[in-house]
């Protein structure tokens, strides 16, 4: 498995209108894609293009989805849930991950915002939540 | 002010021997700079380099530092505590975030780890933590 580069980093905010402002009006970014609902994780999701990474602004749709969960462990503020790492091929990575002995959240791929295919390991494994990202439109 | 990529995310870590150990052997990136003390944040820090970006593991050297600080708050666990952004010339960034009424936690810039020169912006700005940074051997 080879770690290509930082893909995103997800951050948990409360109001997804009102944390783009700052991306936008502050430092002077454009964001391109708005507002994808991903119903699986219970998110509404916009990306703020910074480089070849992407920040990720994370929403939560419902109040008991894992970004609801975050923020009501956090004292209802933003923070900065998790870092993607890009790799070629999610399923050779999860398998690698497995044979390594580290624990995985998903052991199956799943669906990520911007037409990705991703995977969570468990925080056990490094301390903080690290998400595999293989972006489907770069690796057909 | 151009916001040229994410410059590195910081993550605070109990024990900076152990945290390595994941990007090492799980994931197996090499590590090139390794160690640095500054005095001034109270912290020992190396960097794992990922494509663009790095990411910063950031030990306290200190009882009370900001590090401790942000781990005590975390129930002792790691978190990815900031995220850097990296622009050309910090004193202009700094300038222009003051115009446009931004609360910063440094109004000076200041020495950061990996001879850059930083500054960190007011959480309340943006809901997280976010650092600017110029990297001194890039814009000499």
């Amino acid at each position: 498995m080879k770690i290509n580069r930082v893909d995103h980093i997800g951050i948990a905010v409360p109001n997804l209108q009102e944390a783009k402002k700052f991306y936008e009006e502050v430092l002077g970014i454009k964001i391109t894609k708005e507002d994808e609902v991903i119903e699986d994780q219970k998110v509404k999701v916009s990306f703020v293009p910074c480089g070849e990474v992407e920040l990720e602004l994370l929403e939560s749709t419902t109040e008991d989805g894992p970004i609801a969960k975050y923020l009501a462990k956090n004292g209802g503020r933003s923070g900065i849930q998790h870092v993607a790492l890009n790799v070629d091929n999610i399923e050779e990575a999860i398998a690698e991950m497995k044979e390594k002995g580290v624990r995985m959240i998903d052991e199956q791929p799943r669906y990520g915002a911007g037409n990705s295919s991703i995977a969570f390991v468990h925080p056990k494994a490094s301390g903080i939540l690290v998400e595999l990202a293989q972006r489907l439109d770069e690796t057909k």
